[in-house]
This record gives C-alpha cells, structure tokens and sequence, in this order.
C-alpha cells in the first residue's frame, strides 16, 4: 500500500453510498450524506470527508444513529420551527432543516428552523450553499460535544461550534464563511493525531490547562477560542442558538460521537435563510457583490501573500483541482475504508 | 483643573441633552443620543460615550448630519423591510430600525430591518439591549469606514464592522456581545492617540503595512482583523449585510466622521430580532439559560484569571460601580466639554 494515493471522487462517493445503505439508509439518506462528505473532501475540508465515514457506519450500524428517523416539524411562527430529528443522521436531518428553511424564506422572507435530537452533520456549509443555490442568504449553527475552554476558564465546555454565512452572487462563485469559534476545528487536531502529527502552539492546551503541540495531549485537554473572548462569546451564541433556544443539549451535556456507544449524541443545530429580496432585487444584489468582490481582490497583497482571497475562494479552486486529480487520501483513512470495505464484503480498491 | 474627574451621570446627561438640542435635535431624538452615550460610559466602553459629543454635535450643526430627517419605512415582506435614514443621527435612525424589528418579530416571529442612508450610531449592543428588553434575541450589525485590513491585503478595505447579539435572561443580568471585527475596536485606538498612550503589539499596522505600537501611526494605517481569515470573514459578513443588502456604501465607500464635514457619511446597518416564542415558551427558555450561566460561572478559572465571566458582566458590574461613583473622564475628553460648553453657553461644570 502506498503512504499517500489520490481516488476519483465518484468511486469514493459511490463506496460511501454502498456502505451506508449496508447500514441502512435509504438510498435518499445515504446520497445526502454522501455528497456532504464528498463535498467537503473536495473543498479540502479532509476533517469533514470521508475520513468520517467509519465512525457514521459503526454508530448506524450499532443503532447509536436511527436510520430510520420519524422526523417532525413543528412551526410555531410562520417564519420559525422546531424539527426534531429523532436522532437520525445528522445529514439528512440538517438537509430537512434546510429545505424548510429555504421554502419559509422563499414565501415569506426569511425561514429559521431550530433542530434538536441530531448528530453530527458534517460541514456547516454543506447546507448553507444548498440555501445560497436558492437564492437566500444562509445562516447555519451547530453546537458539538464540549472541546474548548471558555475565555478565562481552565476545563472545556463549549465545542469547537461552528458558524456559517453564504452568500448568493449570481455567476461568481458564491461566498462561503464556515468557521469554528475555535482557534481551529478540532478536526484538525484529530486528523493530525491520526496521522501522529504535532500541532502548532496557540491551538490547544492539555488536560491540565497547559499550552500543548502535542495532538494526542490536545484531544485529552482542550481547544482555545478564537482571539480569546470573542471566539468565546461566538460559541455562547452558537450553543445558545443550536441548544439552548431549540430543546437539544448543550456543551458538556452533548455526548461523543467518538467515545460513547448507548447515548444519542443530542446535537443541535440552527439553519436560517433569508431571502434578498426582502431588502433589494436579487439581481441589483448580485450586481454590487460583484462590485465588492472586485475591490477586494484588488488589494495589494501583504508581504508573504500571494493575493486576497474570498471566504471560500480557496476550497473551490481545491475543488477545480480534486475534480482533475482526485482526493488525496492518507495511510490511515486508507487503511479504514479498506477495512470497511470488508466488514460489508466490498472491496474499496475495486472503486477506485 | 484635574487629570481625571469623575462626574456624575445625570449631569453629564443633561449637558448632553442640551447641547444637542441646541444643534436642532428635537427633545426625544437628543435623549435617544444622550441614553446611547451615557449608557455606553456607564458600561466602560468610554470609546463610545460622551467623548463623541463634540463630533456629533459639530456634524449637525454644520448640517453634514440632519437633525430633522425624514425616514421612509418600506416593508418589502412580512419581516423584512429597508430603513432609508434620510442622513440622520445614527443613534435616532438605529432606534426607529428597533422598534420596527421588535415589532415584526413580536407578531411574525422575526424582523430584519436594513438601514441606509445612516452615521455613526454609537453602540450596537445598546440597540440590541432594545431588542432583548423586549424578549426578543437582538442581532445588531453596522458598517464603518475603512481602517481594516482584509486578511491577506496590505492596505485598509473594512471598517471594524461590529457585531451585537443579545439574549433576554429574564431575572438574571442580559447577555451582551458587542465585538468589533477586528482586534481591538478602533474607538480604542482613537483614544489612545487622544490621551497620548501607545498601543500593544498585534492591534495595527502603519500606512506602509508595517506593525505599530505607535497610536498616531496606527490611525494613519490599519488595524488588523480578529483571528486572521476567520476576522476578516466576520467583517465581510457585517458589510454585505450592512452595506450591499441595504443600498448603503460599504468599505472604502463610506466617509470619514472625523475628517470629511462635506459628505454624508452613508454608513448602513442591519438590525434583527428574533422571538423566542417561535421555538419555546420565553420561560423555559429562561430557565435553561439560567442553568448554562451557572454551569459556565461553575467552571474553575484558569491561572491568572479570577472568574470566567459571560459577555456583558464585567459592563455590568462597571455599571453598578459608576453609578455610585460617577463616569471618569480623561483631562483631554473633559477640556473639550468645557469647550463645547462654552461655544453654547453652558457650562459644563455647572451640570456635574
């Protein structure tokens, strides 16, 4: 087996459909949860891709994640909802969430649905550019089990909870915000560990609360927030958003989805739309992102920087390039789907 | 006269309040301004507290701000709907936004107001503080003019784009997150370089892009965003909402409040407010809250610090302490009272 090998993107997602349908999803469930780990390996997000897959199936195939969910919406206003998700895949409930979001924004301005019983539901963007496609501003929240100190705090209890805004902008690549209120996603601890990699300084500290660039120390201790109080304070509004306001847990209440086997992981997430044109024409909108999106890739660039990117500039043009050359995947990840490959009689290297 | 006095809030409101009538305010919109700076001084955040008096003052008596605006409210949906502020006060502009937020959302779930047409508005939490006093969670946004690098670029693009969210906590204090997208607001950069200090290290860059400690120098360049990309993004955010969703000016497009007496400043918010009822009772949402704060006040602080505090406490405990013993004002913030004063013929030592 060789350290690093590149898969074509339709082999690894027609594996991962294969897989989880093995487990049970429905054909429907197992393509949503597909393309939100394909996309992300295609953007580069290789914490949010396939390198995912093992633990879904496991926890799916252990009836820790129903695959068959009873999903139900509950609309309070005509712009706000409840959906629980009966603690199905994370995926296809944050994609329930999303499609109802778009339609309230759609109708009648803007949409925000609050979810509770859900999972981990891999990259936030996934369904803000589901909702960007639609023509709306989205807004999506998530809280995640507890991995960060708050600002001035010594022990975790918030997640690393991200944030993400889209932007429609018409024939230019939309723009895509997707941010952990961590200094960085803990994802990216986890695979440096999984590849026995160090991490840089200023990212984590150990279980003791002392600075750490030891990953396999991180994971036992904690991340720190982003430019310390205000990363902190985004977090608060993440989980308060995501768990408080929605019914879900919160913080420290969330369960692994790494570490524990019997409990729901009781994720919440937070999916809003708003439309534009409730503010201006979209197409007049579109024209002055243009103008924006213009002007800021006209900036010089600082010493050290090749040029001014946009929110999300670099994964497409990562994407351009994977979709040419294919997914690059390490030893490790390799050697996981091999493995799982086999637990369900397919053999990975005949799909790629 | 004394380095630094401290006076009493009431009197510091009065003389507010007259001044700013006296510049064709009406009573109601010169107390609308005076609550936004005396709030902001009892808070701590003297950056934007009675030190912008005189600059307000001198933009409506020159008439660059109208003290006589006549805003158009147009509803495009249920819950959204532009603020043309006609080049009012910004504070009086943000607080007509208010109202109509909190309405929409108190009768269709959520309001989404855009503002143009606006100026420099003071803080976004004191709106916001509006929003949750209604039982409504308050998301504030507005633009400024250019002083922000992106990430990546070597000159100034953003302003420090502030973002606001509030929680209604019912008998507990509210949480209040009132954040500049960049390191540092550069309220504190400007008064640093009044009060002749210097400036930390990582705040800003001079006009050729290089790192200053030097105040002066850092107002002649940029300040750098919070966290890099993730700051940069965040700043992004707030100016597509504030600026390009709204027909306001966004970035470099906006105008200077302390250099250019000319033009209107065009700065453009966003102000949101979401009823909680649309997902859970206000009072069970209030009791989970009261537990996430006490679990969070529950987590042991790390060395050096003595607590971990929610967003807003250490304002309202400043708050409480200045109340009793009155607002400090710096010796230069104070000489320009006296001025001030004078030019009207009040004097500003017979209010405090």
């Amino acid at each position: 087996m060789v350290v690093k090998v590149s898969v074509n993107s339709q082999g690894l997602a027609a594996f991962s459909q294969d897989i989880l349908m093995e487990v049970g999803l429905s054909a429907n469930d197992a393509a949503i949860t597909t393309e939100s780990l394909i996309d992300a390996n295609l953007r580069g997000v290789d914490t949010h891709g396939i390198s995912r897959l093992s633990i879904y199936t496991k926890r799916l195939a252990e009836g820790v994640v129903k695959a068959k969910p009873q999903m139900k919406l509950l609309k309070n206003t005509e712009t706000s909802a409840i959906l629980a998700g009966d603690n199905g895949q994370g995926q296809v409930v944050g994609m329930r969430a999303t499609e109802e979001a778009i339609k309230m924004a759609t109708e009648k301005g803007s949409g925000w649905i609050g979810v509770k019983q859900s999972n981990h539901f891999g990259t936030a963007a996934f369904f803000g550019m589901k909702i960007s496609a639609a023509g709306h501003i989205g807004l999506v929240l998530s809280n995640a089990p507890s991995t960060m100190v708050p600002f001035g705090g010594s022990s975790p209890y918030f997640g690393t909870n991200p944030i993400s805004i889209t932007i429609p902008v018409g024939s230019e690549l939309p723009i895509v915000i997707d941010m952990a209120t961590s200094v960085v996603a803990q994802g990216k601890i986890i695979l440096a560990e999984k590849e026995g990699k160090s991490i840089p300084e200023g990212w984590a500290v150990d279980k003791s609360g002392n600075p750490t660039t030891d990953s396999r120390a991180a994971l036992e201790g904690a991340v720190l927030p982003l430019g310390g109080p205000k990363g902190s304070a985004l977090a608060l509004m993440v989980d308060i958003f995501s768990g408080v306001l929605t019914g879900a847990c919160w913080g420290p209440h969330l369960n692994s989805m790494w570490s524990d086997f019997k409990d729901p992981q009781q994720v919440g997430h937070f999916i809003g739309a708003i439309n534009i044109k409730g503010f201006m024409p979209l197409e007049q909108f579109q024209e002055r992102i243009k103008q924006l999106i213009k002007e800021i890739k006209g900036v010089p660039a600082a010493p050290g920087f090749k040029e001014v990117y946009l929110p999300g500039e670099i994964e497409f043009q990562i994407r351009e390039e994977r979709l040419a050359n294919g997914i690059p995947l390490g030893k490790v990840v390799f050697a996981e789907l091999v493995k799982l490959g086999k637990r369900y009689n397919k053999s990975f290297e005949n799909y790629i």
